[in-house]
């Protein structure tokens, strides 16, 4: 056990639950670094995820940044826990153009039934990294649902 | 034109639109109805589309409310007009479990620049019908933009 | 009891409840029809919650909006609960001008935990009604939070 | 001017138009610190903006949230601009408890039409400083509106 009673194995335990979502797969969408009560979420650019102007669609960049949410919120829950989606609400900052797309995820609320994670959203293109979207989130630990 | 200044082709231009986004055809989703205000879009249950329980992922849920939000905000805009998504809110209310699942967009406040629909989702199994998800969202007019 | 468990007496527990809350008093804002799983809140204009523009505060709108979705919740909940709001999420539609705004709260949801409601809010002048803003809440029942 | 062409003198315009704002002087609401896309807002316990708990209502933390994330966009803007809370989502993290509340906003985008901002709101008391809420907030330019 960790300080604050939070179990060691929390990394491992996000990075199995991320890998049994098969929307991540389908995505291609992969897990950054994993710290108690951060996760990052990596997209690579997807043709196949795009709206009509060619720029990812809303709904993909929202993926990423639900699951940054979730798992930062997962990383300072108990052994058995699970995370569910209350509600998020997502802005949309600039067009979703780049080579990789990658969601911040930091809890602000670590509740026993209810947490609240944040996430920014930054687009990579070359040297270049730009703030595109960002998510208040809301999530319950499933035992407690 | 019909009343209120909108061009009659309202529908073909909401179809069109639909059918340019790579990521509607990835998911399997397709337009229901359309009508001046109000659009639906269905999304079949693809298990490619779920997260670690099987239900359909929230991601995935979030794409068809925020695309029936859009477009039920682009059947009042005038000719030239795209929609982009400025932000969108989500609340998951049941779990994503069904054979298909409805977003139904409705318009709020049809404006020169924002509008704002809300959307609500539904799971369908059989005879049964649960309402899964509610969307409130804010469109801008991409040409305003 | 009535139909599905809920105490007979769920509209004076909402009216009580309403009754302590200092806010609403200093505001001027009073409860208007209760029903199961819909809550009305009007609040006169009043010059001392404005903005700069004269209009009433997208703050005072948003108390009646609130209390709308919550007293909605509340009376689908058993004997004992109070309720606490967990988050909102509020679009202004239109500036608030008018003699009297009227919030109407509605359940999308009713939880043992959670509960969902939404909520539009008019302005009344003369013989119009506009509506002027949209919310969409989520509640806990204090006594499981 | 200062750089980015915005105006030096964004302090005085942001404390001219809050002194505009009745409802901040009926709570007693003070504006903080105001930097280039950060603005403080404080509320000092009212005992007449409560909640059935004795709590500070969620509408007047939300209130002074709102004016933190509409100002902190104000500081960006061109001479001439006006803004107006297009929409906010709000969290309510612990209970308002507290002598005073403190809502830091910055800007996440600053925009010619649109801005997004976010805001912490704090509770003070004695030493102590709480977190409890967080806003996400969409803000339009009046000029534009």
């Amino acid at each position: 056990m960790t300080d604050k009673g939070i179990p060691a194995d929390f990394e491992t335990r996000v990075r199995d639950d991320f890998a049994k979502q098969p929307m991540m797969a389908t995505m291609g969408a992969r897990l950054g670094a994993v710290r108690k009560g951060e996760v990052e979420v990596e997209l690579p650019f997807h043709a196949g995820f795009t709206q009509q102007h060619g720029f990812m669609h809303a709904a993909a960049v929202t993926a990423i940044a639900d699951n940054a949410c979730g798992y930062a919120a997962l990383t300072l829950m108990p052994k058995d826990a699970e995370v569910l989606s209350v509600e998020f609400k997502m802005n949309f900052l600039k067009p979703a153009v780049g080579e990789k797309f990658v969601a911040v995820g930091k809890v602000l609320r670590a509740g026993k039934t209810l947490s609240v994670a944040n996430a920014e959203v930054y687009a990579l293109k070359g040297p270049d990294r730009a703030l595109i979207g960002a998510m208040q989130a809301t999530i319950i630990s499933a035992k407690a649902a």
